[in-house]
């Protein structure tokens, strides 16, 4: 039977989930899926690097850092560095499979964009969480991964592991996709339900942050910058758009207030931070991020608190939408383990219809 | 480029539907998906029966019957059959697939039982958009299916062309289901729905007959046998259990009064006719069907009108939604395309993850 290595590049609580999920149910996934997965490489930024060969005990990996972890002890104590030396690792270790779930910065990528390329570049597959390289480099990224014969995926990047990308590209063949829109951020959307029972923004926002969704610098979700990238990664993979991230309007919530949100209220109406794209009749692709008070009745009105959702606009059935959790470590980790099940369904031959790779090589997905 | 030869069985509202889809855009959908669909042979109680091993001219079986059809013309005119002649037909024909789409009776699932049986003797793969067989002799149509070595699919049956069977058996490898509720029925959840806005339920299932939502005798959908059918399908082909129609309890929504409606909504609560399944410690699935006075924030409470739902409870995801139409002739007619699609992923080898024949053979879906 089949075994992937895998090099885990950022040892946080996403790939520490992996981790955690291969050791205590590997056997089952095993029986399952019909693949084993070993570990062959880590690193992570406080920890350092580590590389086997064999595979590295987990148990040993899991103990280092994080909540238990024990004290400063770093990869350097056993056998490995107490740098991460993230590019000798991803080129250098014996993994199939590099899982990248460092961080990314909004303007660039980076590192993010770094690890995939050195990846890609070595002939490895990747999977990633990041939404910097697909949205900033994506088209760039799956040429790379066509060139060089490998898979680049990256369901965690919208949404964890609810499955978005994969779900349109493999459940609406023969279906036209007009466009879709979308509650991506769950920060946001938790803000919102609590101004409607009636706090302001601040309270609203000192709440999430208390409750563990709002960053420290709320910004970037309050100001639609996370869905403003989820939001050009899904024009371009799904509507075989090209757009930079100059192309999607932006507009946070921070405006909003809890008047704005009384008038919709008596009107049968809430506010929902929606990202949004469609196709326009001249064949360009009109995309954004914005707050809308929209009718109760509408798909996204019921999504509540921190959940996420998306609705698809398609010609035979109309609006479809997913909807499920957008955050959390097991969750994105699920998305890892997603896109090694796409990585191994490729190898055998099998999903290649809807397939990253040509989706990229025609411009996204042929549609009828 | 291969070429699918079709035998519609059943030429009402779905398979017009189908062919109209084919008839209008079968080259582009040929261009999409890589293969050709042509039509043998169409039988209808009321056109008779046509067979053509070249292909029905299908401009001509359109303009018979239906709306616009040509006075009291039968097939006999054009070299079939006044009579439907099914068995011959499904038996004798050219086809590949036989896509069934007629009517099914609750008790034995008969007509459409037969006719996949028949279809599945003679060696043809079958798409039916009809729950008797799958709900009533689904493990003995999908053995039969299985030793013919032919595929026998049916998404159509549950929120027609909304994917929900293939989507939780693709989508969801690697994470356990352990069970699942959703709104299954439009005209029940329109009925509800309505009665919030104040009408009784007799005003409310009356506008559902003039929408065309409900039938003259609205006791399938109102009184939740509908429903039942829909719960017993995934209950025994996602959470793999072998359950019969008297395993899943059946309660519909007669029985909620405005008084109940008024208590509930004063609570943040919301009626919704429910139905789920979901595993129990013991090992076993406990399903059914029951009005219940939801959440306001529960993941099914924002489903409005006419829509379906299905909320999925798996281990590492938590709830995973999807929600889409749930009845029409197009829509409907899509889930057939979308069956073909999959016999035709199946017959290049992919797509055999998560198949209906792997399924039936281990009683569902193996599971972490």
């Amino acid at each position: 039977m089949t075994t992937y290595d895998l090099a885990l590049i950022g040892f946080g609580g996403v790939n520490r989930s992996l981790a955690e999920l291969i050791a205590s149910r590997g056997e089952a996934l095993r029986a399952e899926l019909g693949f084993g997965l070993r570990v062959v490489a880590i690193t992570d930024l406080r920890l350092g690097s580590l590389m086997d060969a064999n595979g590295i005990d987990l148990s040993m990996a899991l103990a280092l850092g994080g909540d238990s972890g024990s004290g400063g002890d770093t990869f350097a104590r056993y056998g490995g560095s107490a740098e991460p030396d993230n590019e000798a690792v991803i080129r250098g270790c014996t993994a199939d499979i590099i899982c990248e779930a460092t961080f990314t910065n909004p303007d660039d990528g980076e590192p993010a964009v770094s690890h995939v390329r050195w990846a890609l570049e070595s002939g490895k597959n990747v999977c990633t969480t990041n939404k910097g390289p697909v949205a900033l480099r994506g088209r760039e990224l799956a040429a790379l991964a066509a060139r060089q014969g490998v898979r680049f995926e990256f369901e965690g990047a919208v949404m964890s592991g609810t499955p978005v990308i994969r779900l349109a590209r493999q459940m609406f063949s023969g279906l036209k996709l007009n466009g879709f829109e979308g509650i991506m951020n769950g920060t946001s959307n938790y803000v919102l339900g609590r101004m409607e029972a009636g706090l302001d923004l601040g309270e609203a926002v000192r709440e999430a942050q208390e409750l563990g969704y709002a960053e420290a610098n709320p910004a970037a979700d309050l100001e639609g910058f996370d869905v403003q990238l989820k939001v050009l990664i899904l024009a371009n993979e799904l509507l075989g758009g090209n757009l930079q991230l100059k192309d999607v309007q932006r507009e946070g919530i921070s405006a909003v207030t809890p008047e704005d949100i009384r008038v919709a209220a008596s009107a049968g109406r809430r506010w929902k931070l929606i990202g949004s794209a469609r196709r326009t009749p001249d064949g360009g692709i009109e995309a954004g991020v914005a707050p809308r008070a929209i009718d109760l009745v509408h798909s996204l009105a019921g999504i509540s608190g921190a959940t996420n959702a998306v609705s698809f606009e398609t010609d035979l059935l109309g609006p479809v939408t997913v909807s499920g959790p957008g955050a959390g470590r097991i969750e994105t980790a699920y998305a890892l383990l997603s896109d090694i099940i796409a990585i191994h369904q490729a190898a055998e031959g099998r999903g290649a219809a809807g397939s990253v790779q040509a989706a990229a090589e025609d411009g996204g997905l042929a549609r009828v």
